[in-house]
């Protein structure tokens, strides 16, 4: 049985509800953020804490619990649940709503699933997208508005692509779920500066790139886009996934590129060295 | 007791519940509508089952029952809860999605809550309202991300005004939960004709507008607004409702226009017709 905790109490799964005046429900109203267990330790769990509780404050909704008393469940849920490799999200709602629009006092949940990450034939083969002319609400807030991403999922699947990357006066930003860096010709790693999400993965890979490459955050058009080396996009639950055609146009060599490799490998170890440390674990 | 009907069953409107992994709570993806009772009487049910069908369709959104099922289960909802003056939110989510991203078999929630219309006094003295650059995602379709409006009441309460009209490119759409009307210097009725939802009081104005004043649907810059000789507000809890100062500039004398007031007793008059028949009572 999977545990799920809502607000005080743990509940299985399928037991773990909100009434239905809930702001989530009522108005797509929440902020939450998801973060991954390796061999039961919350990878950069402090950054994801960081962002949520950024998240919630930006958009007035109050979490019912303080840091340090969501720290303390987290570690409860790891234990009670016992999935090693594992997604756990946060969700902080605007509650229950007397007019169904004011946030009030906010319902808190988090929940734990098995994760698996990509395989290597897939890191190798990379992934296959498309451009859309888009720019997320309130971007450096993880809010749980998914529409148009979601809305987007049967013309992917009609394309057979694997996903879309948002576009706004010809300048990237970043995919529903994920971050995009560019490679350029010249070597230099680049992810766009502005209207994206401020991702964990993004932001440790621009932590250690420095050693490895030129690292910049600037606007990058569509085209310095499709004319770059290499193309990878960078999520919690993708780490780092070359992308290899973008709008039908073949990025480099058409599979995983020599630097995305580099900075893959050099994740993994930072990922190992982290989760292995004697004090990291709950 | 109030009583919401979830999926197959009438339940006490705090037992009403859904689970936290359904769709609308992981991802703020649903649809749904909202209409009104005028003494135990549906208004204008009919266009508000198209628009809620045809909002689901458009995302995918599979609703686990038929329209005259819909239809059957508000009249016993009418019927068990005894509110005279009412309205009802019908919503449709994505469902309780393995993935948490892929719309499934969506859970149906239908809730009742007393309501009251503005008053006289409120008429008369309009309301005041900013612009705030902003296009809602797929306009057409009644979903719940409310994220924009819902963020935006701080800024509102803060400068003590009562609504924001979101404007894009120079041109007006509509209001969070509303739409707009202008009549200009010459006496035309306008209304935006894109980009905005189409309201069911939008819709019926539309209809009958035309054998009291001429009548288009185009686009609206926000100097046009500005310099209107009446500007008002619709919607299914407002019906109309005088925008009397937009951005500290006053429209027109500041109280309801004469115009806007033929137009508000016509649509009473509408109410009327439609609720007294006998024919349309549960």
């Amino acid at each position: 049985m999977i545990w799920t905790f809502v607000n005080n109490t743990f509940e299985p799964e399928e037991k773990a509800t909100l009434q239905t005046g809930d702001l989530a429900l009522q108005r797509g109203y929440a902020v939450f953020d998801y973060f991954r267990t390796v061999d039961h330790v919350p990878l950069f769990l402090e950054d994801y804490l960081d962002r949520f509780f950024h998240s919630a404050q930006t958009l007035f909704i109050t979490i019912p619990h303080t840091r340090s008393q969501v720290r303390a469940i987290i570690a409860e849920l790891i234990k009670k649940n016992n999935l090693p490799e594992s997604g756990i999200r946060m969700i902080a709602t605007g509650g229950y709503s007397p007019d169904s629009y004011t946030p009030v006092q906010g319902n808190l949940i988090l929940q734990q699933q098995p994760l698996q990450l990509p395989d290597m034939a897939r890191f190798e083969r990379g992934i296959r997208i498309m451009t859309y002319a888009y720019q997320r609400d309130l971007p450096a807030v993880k809010s749980i508005n998914y529409l148009m991403g979601i809305w987007l999922q049967k013309q992917l699947t009609e394309k057979g692509l694997d996903d879309v990357l948002y576009v706004q006066n010809d300048l990237i930003s970043e995919f529903p779920r994920a971050n995009i860096f560019i490679i350029t010709n010249g070597g230099t790693l680049v992810t766009p500066a502005h209207n994206v999400l401020a991702g964990i993965t993004r932001k440790k890979i621009l932590e250690f790139a420095g050693a490895l490459l030129p690292v910049e955050t600037r606007d990058i058009s569509v085209a310095e886009l499709k004319n770059a080396a290499e193309v990878f996009m960078t999520s919690t639950t993708k780490r780092i996934l070359p992308v290899t055609e973008i709008d039908g146009i073949r990025i480099g060599s058409g599979t995983a590129g020599p630097l995305t490799r580099q900075l893959q490998e050099q994740f993994i170890r930072l990922q190992e060295s982290v989760t292995t440390a004697p004090y990291s674990r709950a």
